[in-house]
């Protein structure tokens, strides 16, 4: 695939690279997880140029783990359903055989030699680690160099940029991105990938515990790649600590057709490109043709309760993360100010304007905003909403003398209610807009991730998806 | 004070070293925080080689925060009313200007140049970091050198073993610990200091989030030095992410008399030295005759049904607080197995054998046990126990060929119900047992840290300490 044929997505003719359906040649021998890497490996080669996905690629030891898990299958005795998955691990998680330098100068170099949780888990389930994907600074929104898979003219969103990319370019069947605000379910949504955010605490995040508001998930460009990756963590590593973690079936979950749909409209709404607004009501309109009663903030008042409730999210989850990485932020710029962006030490000076009780406030309105979603949870089975308001925007970077670009990884205005709800999400690839891919995601009750996956399936066996 | 003088404990005469009355002769200019800080370094220089409670000090540092102070409080401008106070640091936290080697040998010589959020604080109210005080290896059970200001052949208990020994030694005024079983509360009861062990998420933990049960908490040997150096560090840097954080009065609570008291009797009842029992019987007496009524689980369901909840806390505490090390602790052993002790690697062990379903049952355990402890509130105004079964045991070092001596810090046998239950704690030194000092504590419920100081400061005026 060269870069002008990615260039022209459609979600109705676009084939993502699947690792589920590969497993019927590793048993009978047709084909092999190290067979299936060269594979990836090839694609890396002639795409990573352009896209950028990879802040570190090991390519040795990914093909010792690709020769014993080669072994395992032939031996029909495979660690699990991703043993041999080459996968991807966004920059921010610790990975002992790599670098960790979370796309921040201050960590160039920085080698700690250590497995994340989760990253140990991909291990034990047979999973070949294959690389350090990209991430905006830190996880905030200074961006990598990586491009849209679709378009090297656009962001692949952030922070989880590389992950993303790496799915979206077919570089690799799924990737771990990271997410606070937006930063798994907007890339994905911008680079056509099926994408789970957890529920909070879903999936242990090992070392990465700074902030109350930040979930691993997984990228991948099949749901049942998306469910697996995170069910085989789940199962060796579980959730953080104090949390009961995912919990679902080993497979992924059966298709659930659902009854009632409330569309989420939330503070991006009235900004909607008209093509964008157009494509999206149009697949409204789908959903209800198959017999799903799709419920607005103007037919019920636990809809307008919640509208209101998460109205400002962005604002809300900006200042409490920013207040929970201030600590250390002050740390690393006290200690390298020369290798922090002059982005993230904007938003450090605004957490240390902070005191104790702002921080309380936000965290009382977040309460109560969870509070008034569980009441509406009988309105119906899940949410539904734009992952992301239209296709990735175009980047080309900051330039001298100008004020930063407030958003370079594009706006994740309909990611932060879910983020601020602790909600499971799960985007699916369902539109492009002039070529581009923009996801619809499905947001549940804390704890419904494997709900949230039975009502996409259905979704996308049920919904035809829409090109405009 | 020679070693010998030390050797007898008696709560009734014995007087630590206090700070909040040293601050009216810094204001009228009769002392400074620069000739208090030299007081302390004497008695450092005298002490330090029995008690061993540092693991590093840093004088040229401390001095020149004190005679900062100094200046400040002779302009009338003091940054809190801790500003001078000499403190020690536990050897867990980060300190930007010392080492932090965690009483373990794989981290000697670690120094990442960092400050913890609460010493972050602890610097803006003016206070003086003296040193790092010594842990138990990782803040688990294998003990430092450090002895018992009162006994060189006991344990100063642990894993906070240098703070509260610094405080029982007059060292220092106060020492910050840190607690996930008993490593605040235990130590501070055998060296005859007060101490808070916050609700959970109560002080900003910092960069030490590992655990999902474990707080940073003040050893002082005055209740008010206490208080102020807890709500100084909240007052800052709040509580953990997600959390309110302790909230207070700006300066020590008032003392409040309570009408009931629970007690609590717990797991380690059956096992008390006669003389123990039998002083802390006295001490009941003596409160019902303060006019307190006491309750206990055969005069309450509600007592009853708590009592059943915290049976087996500490087998509860230990199996959740070793799952949720297991990854860190596994990367530090495969990176430098050399430098953990056999009784880490026994825990580490203990972890690995567990399934993330062994845990969620833990959690939920835990869960239902603080529910229980909710529905116990209307009956009284707190909890009372002893702090620790007894005096702090003789610990005189593992004997190579035999096995592990099990609690080489003492027992923390009456400190996991608080643990397990979030709840807050101080501990008060009302009795001396032999010359030694055994602690007496209140809990309350969650985010009454004050109100359990007030209860605390009541018992401390009408209640007179006993010595048996």
């Amino acid at each position: 695939m060269t870069v002008s044929d990615a260039a022209k997505y459609d979600p109705r003719t676009f084939k993502g690279l699947t690792f589920h359906d590969a497993v019927a040649g590793f048993r009978d021998g047709k084909d092999s997880p190290r067979a299936y890497l060269e594979r990836c490996l090839a694609t890396i080669e002639a795409r990573e140029p352009t896209v950028k996905a990879f802040a570190a690629l090991n390519v040795t030891t990914a093909r010792t783990a690709a020769d014993a898990s080669t072994a395992r299958w032939k031996a029909g005795q495979p660690l699990s359903l991703i043993d041999g998955m080459p996968i991807g691990i966004k920059d921010l998680l610790e990975t002992k055989d790599m670098p960790t330098e979370m796309g921040c100068e201050a960590y160039r170099r920085n080698f700690p030699k250590r497995d994340n949780a989760a990253v140990w888990a991909l291990r034990q389930a047979g999973a070949v680690i294959v690389g350090k994907t990209t991430t905006a600074e830190l996880g905030g929104s200074h961006p990598p160099a990586t491009t849209n898979p679709f378009d090297v003219t656009r962001t692949a969103g952030g922070s989880s940029s590389g992950s993303a990319a790496a799915v979206g370019a077919r570089l690799l069947p799924a990737a771990i991105g990271t997410h606070v605000g937006g930063s798994i379910i907007r890339p994905a949504a911008f680079c056509g990938n099926f994408a789970l955010k957890p529920t909070q605490g879903g999936i242990n995040r090992g070392e990465r515990l700074a902030t109350s508001m930040s979930t691993h998930g997984p990228h991948a460009a099949s749901i049942e790649d998306m469910w697996q990756v995170a069910i085989e963590i789940a199962r060796r590593a579980g959730g953080d600590r104090g949390c009961l973690g995912l919990m679902g079936p080993a497979t992924t979950p059966q298709p659930i057709k659902p009854q009632r749909l409330i569309v989420l409209e939330t503070d991006g709404w009235a900004g909607l490109d008209p093509a964008t607004r157009a494509a999206f009501s149009e697949l409204l309109r789908q959903i209800e043709a198959a017999g799903v009663e799709v419920i607005r903030r103007t037919s019920s008042m636990a809809v307008e309760a919640l509208e209101k409730a998460v109205t400002n999210a962005g604002a809300l989850c900006n200042a409490i993360t920013g207040w929970e990485n201030r600590w250390g932020q002050r740390n690393l710029v006290d200690t390298n100010g020369e290798g922090v962006s002059a982005r993230a030490k904007a938003a450090l000076a605004r957490a240390e304007a902070m005191t104790p009780d702002d921080y309380r406030s936000l965290l009382l309105a977040r309460e109560a905003a969870q509070l008034t979603h569980r009441m509406a949870a009988p309105v119906a089975d899940a949410c539904i909403t734009l992952s992301c308001p239209g296709p990735a925007p175009h980047w080309s970077g900051d330039r001298p003398g100008e004020p930063l670009a407030p958003r370079p990884t594009g706006d994740p205005v309909f990611n932060f209610p879910s983020s601020m709800l602790f909600a499971p999400v799960v985007t699916m690839p369902l539109l492009s807009i002039g070529g581009m891919p923009v996801g619809v995601q499905l947001m549940g009750q804390q704890h419904e991730d494997a709900r949230m996956t039975s009502l996409a399936r259905w979704m996308m066996g049920a919904i035809p998806p829409l090109a405009v």
